[in-house]
């Protein structure tokens, strides 16, 4: 997608610690990215449309919606049982043939395209995972701090994660346009994949071993950013190399996710600054 | 810091896209800081309840109604001329008898009480100003965050800027309840309080004089964060005495209201830890 996608950012970012928030259907996305029935779907995915999710009737077992599905499958797409209910709430044209798409508003790229970005520009990888940040202001704002201090990319789970649709586009204030967005099946192996190219993972959390501002962050680094309501999953936490302590002087002690991408990316700006 | 040096002036600040968001009173928070009707309002004014907003049916020139709206702008509420259908919409009883009042969830502070508690502490004041943030989340997320540098206060004029009400509190993570807000009819006037008091104010301006990691942040500061839409104000942001540029290595060149409070409260802690 080319053109350029204005935002008009700003807005509700920040969602606070709310507990994990369920990703429903009906909250999903915005209608403009939405793609009903079965030969829509088959066109975007003959088209090469990267789809966020798909919604499928549970229980229709027709064989070509079946196999629809499946495609959509591996073409990379989540693929979701859906009630029927649901699915007539979803549709705004009331005609989805068991079958409802959520195109994304922007390709992904890899992980690898990220690190050759890098390589490209001649500096050490900066780069951003959220571990299941589900909440679309968060990761738009994510993407829209990470884009300000030059990062080469934010990678993102395919489960339990927003994803590229047009909230997040928004919320980014046209971020989205220029950060590389890396969706992978599994995060733990796109870790060993960054580990692998020398990068060091470094995660934030309360009890994280070094302190921010003692924490060298001048080389090639990915900084893991956990859920709104839970932090770092425990296998992610636990390959991460370095755990950084964001210093706290108040009670509550609790940043919101994106305001600790913001802190921990503009430190590692200031201390490459210095180099 | 011997000179005060007056920012040069105006320009652009940190800014979404969006313009500046009218405040609609269906929006405007949440059920349960409702107060309906004539004896609710007149009883929550005898008690002292804090009211962020009265919305009084345009039109009704009952002197009982009129009585008990002068009373509420007395009282330190903002009073609004509301059409009665949208009265209707946002009662929750159905019997708002021309006016609903909206309680805040914790009473404010004041300038000096913001001073006071930064003495008491023995340590230079650190105050968040924020200039029209009218998005709930977007104050709730700095309030948050000045809560976790150990910020004394946050100050917000009457108008124009989110209040303190439950979404706001909710976005805080609880912040609120230890964080003191003051709520100022005029902000230039509380800029100048806090001017004689010998706090230096610094605005976040794209064109801000002086980078973010060469001014220097331990002295009393006062840091001014402009609204999502349409950053600070020209009246305000010429009281600033110094203008801080938040370095930019992206194509955006727009950081969330709520990101540049995070980025700067941080290096201002950052800076304090050191000496």
């Amino acid at each position: 997608m080319d053109e350029k996608r204005r935002s008009s950012g700003g807005g509700r970012d920040f969602k606070g610690a709310q507990g994990r928030r369920r990703e429903t259907p009906v909250n999903d996305g915005p209608d403009e990215s939405l793609i009903e029935g079965r030969n829509a779907v088959t066109e975007a995915l003959r088209a090469g449309r990267t789809l966020n999710k798909v919604f499928v009737a549970s229980g229709d077992t027709d064989a070509g919606l079946r196999r629809l599905a499946a495609q959509a499958r591996d073409a990379g797409a989540v693929v979701v049982e859906t009630d029927r209910r649901k699915l007539d709430q979803m549709s705004a044209t009331g005609a989805h043939q068991g079958i409802i798409a959520r195109a994304a508003v922007k390709e992904y790229s890899t992980v690898e395209e990220i690190l050759a970005y890098a390589r490209e520009k001649g500096e050490p990888p900066l780069v951003v995972i959220c571990d299941e940040v589900s909440d679309d202001h968060n990761l738009g704002a994510v993407i829209r701090t990470a884009e300000c201090v030059g990062a080469h990319g934010v990678i993102i789970p395919k489960r339990r994660s927003a994803s590229l649709n047009a909230v997040v586009a928004k919320t980014s204030a046209g971020a989205v346009e220029y950060m590389r967005v890396a969706r992978v099946a599994n995060l733990a192996s796109a870790i060993r994949e960054l580990k692998d190219a020398g990068v060091w993972i470094y995660g934030t959390a309360a009890d994280g071993v070094s302190g921010l501002w003692e924490t060298d962050l001048t080389g090639p680094v990915a900084l893991v950013i956990g859920s709104e309501g839970e932090g770092m999953r425990r296998i992610v936490s636990e390959s991460c190399d370095f755990g950084i302590s964001i210093p706290m002087r108040g009670k509550i002690s609790s940043l919101n996710a994106s305001a600790s991408a913001a802190i921990v990316l503009y430190e590692a700006m200031r201390q490459r600054s210095l180099k």
